[in-house]
């Protein structure tokens, strides 16, 4: 890599002649398959902006220029020209994050990977710029899938209305998100892309006039004029001009001198501007681009000649869903499914394999799949919404107004709840059980094997007047752990072995086998413990209060933040019930978590066996024998960080 | 009102000649004027829709046919022509609610009155008739103001993906949502407006077509041809057209006959169709015309000639809070206000004469409110985004993602926080102290009265690195409450007067006349009672729970849900300190609330001092002496009803 390993910063990339460039965009794509395939990561996205990540940084100056990245796993070229090129623990516990981290680098802005929201981020940084007088340039890089998304429209919107507050939007189209990007915007920007001679024959005009000597902006006016006349024969761009956007495009984005000279003159142009580039997914790697599903858009470790996959996965949560939605819709004909954008990776393949016309891809629009899916509601039909735990977040809004007031049957499967890990602070799913909460009527079940997923599935689908929610883990399902009793509707899942047991212990969902551990670690310090799995943790079971008072302390245990989440609901049950007794709630910390495995999370974060175990002998210890005093000296817990 | 009482039902319309209908629409404004004189409620917007309204429900078959209204404050004209023309009590307990309610009429769906939502029902409505085979069509009413929220662009990117699938948009075009719309949307809706004259001429054309005997559908499509052959030279409607959306208008929206017109053909077209509609808000009533600020959007009691208003009301939060922005915009000179359309309401209306270069009104588009206020701090301003507490549901995401994640220093005000009362349940802003409470970093302040608004927006811009929220209620503000005293950060609004007090009674905001009264109340039993405010109640103030220890008893009220508010918080706190006592939470039971008067709806759930008292008397009671066993027989407080 011998051009790569010259490169300390952007800067470094100005003295390099067009060939170099080339050169080094081999090189990149090189070392991105090399060093990904070690790792695991996202591949497809980044082999297809290399060359306008290089052209990026070469008209603008980052950091005095914002170089912004929507979603931002596409952003490993860009640390790789901001002096981050080591990718050996990428997305592991102290090495690079998959995404832009402002604690890498004074080059990255954005760390979130919920989509279509750089436009905002940029349409602000462009109006400080405006305000302070600031001499400084904002470019954000969308997807076209990521325009699917509201906000992206309602920052289109708000950019398109100040003419003079200068901003480059470059769509990056390479007609897919995770996979072939849907909807009428596509539709729009496929009509663009069939404009390919047309540009060809501007390009070779711009030449022309591009060795003419340029005074001033006239040129790029009489050009953009002329190209503008004779486009509205040729190519609807109409979209973004009738917002009041200028329209640059469409660009190979794989041509370096084309890039740079379209985002030279949009830098230049004094308003907004978009710059529409075709990329390809994939670009370079064989088989990413033999990849029709998703160009390896993330991939675990692989074999970098081949791409297949180095370790064989066993079932996972997904697809136990997956299946069972399979039968289901064989079951019954009103059952559809709807995701958004990511068919494949919430399960919904063969879903919409067996049943292609009972399946809705919205888009990245979480906000159009949950009130989409209160209209199939009300008019019959059974909509299943299957989204990623943290991108539920994008539509509580339309959970609460729309499903819930309106009392829709609309069952939300939530994939990736609890500790994500690798990805970081916006992936981990552990808000849901907390905002959930107050929504009312809704119905939340977290399943704990791949028996309970299909069983909590069907169960959910049959409640036709309120909103279910059914949330599992990431990866691996682990072994069925089976019930021994039953109260009310949640099962027990081990007996005390005593008539006065010490603690209830309340297991939610997936952690049901590190609760089991915990008891048996209560066991040997002579702690009598039941451990109840209540299924369905919204809302918390009446037989709870009654089982709880017959123990002297109830500890709850779930994968979601502690703050507002089934401890409380429990704590609050129990008080509204007139059980005061000691409860003790364990869970996410209020803090965001850096990346690292799930178990290296799980370790920092004290949700581990050994650690809960420890802490419930010194509570139960400090209580002596039956519980006293309300202000009996008892070991606080590791308390909330805020 | 000879016509208007004679319709009991929609197919009552059918019988009328165009005289009739003009005679009934007249009718209908001087009935809507009367009636809203008296009630108050929404009335330019009603005013605007008479002769659409009429329209709609002579072409489409209401129930079987789904009429529907996006936001649903401009339903009055519906629910007139749908059998309820009892409007003496209009959003008042018992009365007609102010939006569609499914439990009034088999004519209304959509209850929500959150903006935006109508193409998304829609979406799913016309999916499921699809599905079922239905003989059903769906004609959803959006205003152009809508057209703005980031839902509404989900869905047209949606809609537009299915050709097949017939779905007739009505975009109502008033120019304004509350005030005059923003954004690129509103400059391209304002082109397609200047084309007035060229609709006569195809009127004429239609006319003449309209004469010829119809066979099969290519009449419509050779006009429709013709129509945009030509109008591409004129008008780019493109905007519609380029999403792959059929665009019929723009039409007069006060010419019944046009209207019928334009909407027969759109429902009989087979695919989806905008019909571009324009309307006047406060259409043939003199004041509403004259008022250019919000054309009488909605309105208290007035008189129905002037227009005046009858109650003069007295300083209420928004004006408080407004009226500080001014002096702090005076001081800062880095502070700049954000609101989703609404200026006036939220109390912004002063800042922007004062500072008009630092408002930014970014369309009802929460999101972007959100995310590029997280741009602007980041780039160095501080961004104050007021808005009704209710709507910040629809930026959550990006208050944990785009906001606390980046720690940026954004300060959100959330007016009409609490129950609101008289819109109904979507107008409550009864969620945002639970589902913000999992937001790391976050700070949030109640503050109890006007000093107190003006002490805390101060100290919540002074935090740069954080979001900051300041929630206050909606109307009159009361007399200030001062402190007697302070403990950590929390200021002691009354003293026990004992040194062995029984209840910490942590009251929240506004309700803190009610505590000092509850605790009047309390004391005549005998029980020594300390009022607290924490002022800020997250994080809870560390000071909290060596303060409850000293008590027998903590009792929380606050005007929220008490799923996960501010008594779980405190609950958590407390058990995090080892500090294990009886703890009762009062608040919004979770679920909706239908609308009344606040007074009435606050009696309704129990949130009353003399229902609190009661309650705490009776706890204190059960409890004897010293609280001595966890599982003393205590009342149990009303429990959740889910």
């Amino acid at each position: 890599m011998p051009l790569l390993t010259r490169i300390r910063g952007p800067r470094d990339l100005d003295r390099l002649s067009l060939e170099e460039l080339d050169q080094l965009a081999q090189e990149i794509r090189t070392f991105l398959v090399d060093a990904v395939a070690k790792t695991g990561g996202h591949l497809g996205p980044n082999l297809g902006v290399v060359e306008l990540t290089i052209a990026l940084h070469r008209v603008f100056e980052s950091p005095k220029d914002k170089v912004l990245w929507d979603t931002g796993h596409q952003s490993y070229v860009h640390k790789l020209l901001t002096g981050r090129q080591d990718f050996s623990r990428l997305k592991m516990k102290g090495g690079l994050s998959g995404y832009p981290a402002q604690a890498e680098s004074e080059h990255d802005v954005i760390e979130n990977s919920h989509a279509s929201t750089v436009l905002g981020w940029a349409d602000g940084i462009a109006k400080a710029n405006q305000l302070l007088r600031r001499d400084s340039h904002v470019a954000a890089v969308i997807g076209d899938g990521a325009l699917t998304g509201g906000m992206a429209w309602e920052a289109l919107n708000n950019i398109a209305d100040a003419k003079d507050r200068p901003l480059v939007i470059v769509v990056n189209d390479n007609e897919r998100s995770y996979a072939p990007t849907i909807g009428g915007v596509s539709n729009h920007l496929a009509t663009l892309r069939t404009t390919d001679g047309y540009e060809r024959f501007l390009a070779r005009t711009k030449d022309l006039l591009g060795r003419t000597p340029v005074v001033g902006k006239p040129l790029y006016d009489t050009l953009h004029g002329a190209k503008k006349g004779l486009k509205d024969f040729i190519a609807p761009q109409g979209l973004f001009e009738d917002l009041g956007l200028k329209y640059v495009g469409p660009i190979d984005g794989h041509d370096i001198e084309a890039l740079e000279s379209a985002l030279s003159r949009a830098k230049r142009f004094g308003g907004p501007v978009i710059v529409h580039c075709l990329t390809e997914k994939g670009r370079g790697y064989q088989p990413a681009l033999q990849d029709e599903a998703d160009r390896f858009h993330a991939v675990g470790k692989i074999h970098p000649d081949t791409g297949l996959p180095i370790a064989s996965s066993g079932a996972d949560w997904t697809s136990v869903f997956g299946d069972e939605m399979v039968e289901l819709g064989r079951e019954r004909e009103d059952v559809v499914a709807i995701t958004a954008a990511m068919l494949q990776p919430v399960g919904l393949e063969k879903f919409a394999k067996a049943f292609p016309d009972r399946v809705y891809d919205v888009g990245i629009a979480e906000q159009h799949g949950a009130v989409s899916a209160a209209g199939l509601a009300h008019a019959g039909v059974h909509p299943v919404f299957a989204v990623y735990a943290t991108f539920l977040n994008r539509a509580f809004d339309q959970v609460l107004m729309d499903v819930a007031l309106h009392k829709c049957g609309v069952t939300f499967v939530l994939d990736r709840a609890g500790v994500t890990g690798s990805d970081g602070a916006s992936h981990n799913g552990m808000w849901d059980m907390s905002i959930l909460q107050v929504v009312p009527g809704l119905r939340l079940a977290a399943p704990r094997d791949a028996d309970q997923v299909r069983a909590q599935l069907r169960e959910a689908v049959a409640v036709e007047d309120a909103p279910t929610v059914v949330r599992f883990s990431k990866g691996a399902v682990g072994p069925a752990v089976p019930a021994v009793g039953r109260v009310g509707g949640m099962d027990v899942l081990r007996e005390p072995g005593t008539d006065t047991p010490d603690v209830l212990l309340v297991s939610v969902g997936a952690l049901a086998p590190m609760c089991l551990e915990i008891a048996g670690l209560l066991d040997k310090q002579g702690i009598s413990t039941t451990v109840v799995d209540p299924r369905w943790v919204k809302p918390v079971d009446e037989a709870m209060a009654p089982l709880a008072e017959r123990h002297r302390v109830v500890v709850t245990v779930e994968d979601n933040s502690r703050v507002g989440g089934v401890g409380s609901a429990v704590a609050q049950a129990l008080r509204d019930a007139g059980v005061d007794m000691p409860l003790r709630d364990f869970g996410i910390p209020p803090r965001f978590l850096d990346h690292a495995s799930r178990a290296e999370v799980l370790a920092e974060i004290g949700l581990t066996a050994p650690d809960i175990a420890r802490q419930v002998t010194g509570l139960v210890a400090r209580l002596g024998g039956r519980f006293e005093s309300p202000t009996a000296e008892v070991d606080p817990v590791e308390p909330a960080r805020d």
